[in-house]
């Protein structure tokens, strides 16, 4: 048997596209997959689990783990860390386990730098005025940010070039099984396994 | 809507390793994708049908159809020639129709050098003492045949690095599930689309 390394799944995209749901529906469908939980310096909110919601850590904890280089991507927003754990992560590759990662598309940036061999998943919304009416329903941003975030969907957009997959989100279980499709074939892609196999025919000679 | 062209899915690897059993799963459990049918000069065999087994041609035709650039991939085998019209294949894939194309490893290299676009899926036996027993049992290679035929797999094989994709041959319903997780993936693609996304919402603004 071929001995195939997990995938690390980068599903990142415009805010209001979907990626969220996607993912939630991705996890219920597909135990396997392992959600990859963020660090964050911000007090847990009523009923957030630590190891669960996030990991919360202290200021000065994160900090050294910034500078031992122990995060795949982090971020300041404004007195608050936020940022993935490599550690954790890198184990359950290393098993062969399949990791997925939300996450917004600065970290994703980030991510691609020292994690190339991920698998960058861009989120669509089906239009942008549908991704406006998201945004307007969820009620939680202002007119004003709202219009901001608008005027910034199409440049977004547009860094879909460095991704190497999308999904337009229109219906979230259909998404949710191209996904499936994306994971499954990139575990026969033979750019990330052609030593393994060439090495496991030759023992055979 | 999205508008996305055909894939043309380019099945190859060593002769014995099943290629021929999973496009025909494939077929069977896919009714929207078409199978390239391959043109000859050799004359037909009892039960064998114009434009279903293969279009049968007159050497002539062949030959002025090679001048005028028709094929994708043509080969001469001792007195006969063998070779993939070019025309039929382009307009499915123009409609949005996916096309599959079984054929040996010498023909893919020739169409990926015309259609690098294609999908090249290089299909893999479990073992190489599985790929000789799968030949021995076909009975149809005299032992010499054999012989070379199984000396020649491992370099066969090294070939893989100019694929795409693999698909380890032990269970043909599973390797034809993964050829359609191929498909659908594909389908997915940021290189393949990105100036149509991009395009379709920058009509919006």
């Amino acid at each position: 048997m071929l001995k195939r390394k997990g995938l690390l799944l980068v599903v990142s995209g415009p805010s209001g596209a979907g990626k969220g749901t996607i993912c939630k529906e991705l996890l219920k469908q597909n135990d396997q997959i392992k959600l990859s939980v963020s660090a964050t310096t911000r007090k847990p909110r009523n009923g957030e689990v630590d190891g669960v919601n996030y990991f919360f850590l202290e200021k000065e904890k994160f900090q050294s783990m910034i500078k031992n280089g122990e995060f795949l991507e982090y971020a300041q927003i404004y007195d608050n860390f936020y940022g993935t754990p490599k550690a954790a992560i890198i184990e359950c590759l290393e098993n062969g386990q399949d990791v997925i990662l939300e996450i917004e598309m600065q970290g994703a940036r980030q991510i691609k730098e020292v994690y190339p061999e991920g698998v960058f998943i861009f989120v669509l919304p089906p239009s942008l005025n549908e991704l406006k009416n998201r945004i307007v329903g969820r009620g939680t941003e202002t007119e004003e940010e709202i219009a901001k975030r608008f005027s910034c969907a199409f440049e977004e957009i547009n860094q879909i070039v460095n991704y190497d997959y999308f999904v337009v989100n229109e219906d979230v279980s259909k998404s949710s099984k191209e996904v499936e499709s994306i994971i499954l074939s990139e575990k026969n892609k033979v750019s990330r396994y052609k030593n393994n196999i060439i090495a496991k025919f030759k023992e055979e000679l």
